[in-house]
């Protein structure tokens, strides 16, 4: 955790307590089939997978900046890609793989997601970086699409900690369904009425 | 393709075309890293996964079956199961299996994912098999979160037809894409303006 982190207000006592219920999240855990073994196995990765954080953002801000449709997203007024709204949104990325592997899934845990959920959607993309942008969402189909590419570059930077597959293999499915849950959270904003 | 499966319409020459674009397409498939490689990979698991379809569909109704928020999706008026509507769904869920694996990325393709996403939604859910239903819709979390669970228990199928597992990886991959790419497109009703 980083408490200087630009934006970063996973610990902020003045979060607003999300509306998903510990209902809701049973439910979720369930269809992505998420058990106590996957928290473990997270907690694991993490020890791998926190030392490699800026070159895993490496391989993704890539990944975003070849692709014209995905660094638009990052546009500033004249629709040239925002250096300082990089720079924040790397940071809080970054912070992000360590929560995703080590954050209990809690009141405080739903509570971030949903901000991270805003933060992609018209109602507050770009305010947290004050960033006025060309882009005043991210859009939902590329936010589900994404879960293939966050999900598969994971697993050399897992196999360069571990050397058994099998091991590998578990660290890597317990990472999809974390990261298959979290859009799922984040698609909330996007359709309330049938979320 | 099995033109007596009820409700199937694929091949319906009045099926709507697609307001998704060749562009747009083009965007969802850098964004879940597609290449010819993974539509060749895909025809290579229709020969292993085709011949299992009823096995595989065993897998995935026995865990909408063990799971009540999602069976609920299969509710007739009285909030229980329908048998019927369960069974036309299946129908149409092995099609989408040799669908998923054998059919071209075009504009056919593209509008009966249109038909598949409108019969998730509010838009159209239950007409289709003229069921009088307490589920109004598929909630998108749901939707979304079922990535894994499709995707998963696919390996197991791949392996019953293919030694290698270089050559299983690259079919399970390639499912992983398709299967992703799919949700995202049945996203679209969900989130018209901001899709």
């Amino acid at each position: 955790m980083n408490s200087a982190l630009s934006g970063y207000t996973y610990d902020d006592p003045a979060l607003a307590a999300s509306g998903v219920t510990r209902g809701d999240l049973a439910a979720l855990h369930a269809s992505v089939l998420w058990s106590d073994a996957d928290a473990a196995a997270l907690r694991r990765a993490a020890d791998i997978l926190v030392p490699q954080t800026e070159a895993i953002l490496d391989v993704w801000y890539g990944f975003v900046g070849a692709n014209p449709h995905l660094v638009a997203t990052f546009a500033g007024a004249d629709g040239a890609p925002d250096a300082a709204y990089l720079a924040d949104v790397r940071g809080r990325f970054g912070q992000w793989i360590a929560d995703l592997c080590t954050r209990d899934h809690d009141a405080r845990w739903l509570a971030y997601q949903d901000e991270i959920a805003v933060r992609h959607h018209t109602t507050k993309k770009n305010r947290t970086d004050g960033v006025d942008s060309t882009s005043a969402y991210v859009p939902l189909r590329h936010l589900i699409a994404l879960i293939v590419p966050i999900t598969v570059t994971i697993r050399d930077f897992l196999t360069n900690g571990e050397s058994d597959p099998a091991a590998v293999d578990t660290m890597y499915h317990a990472w999809m369904k974390a990261v298959t849950l979290s859009v799922a959270l984040w698609a909330r904003p996007y359709s309330p009425t049938t979320w």
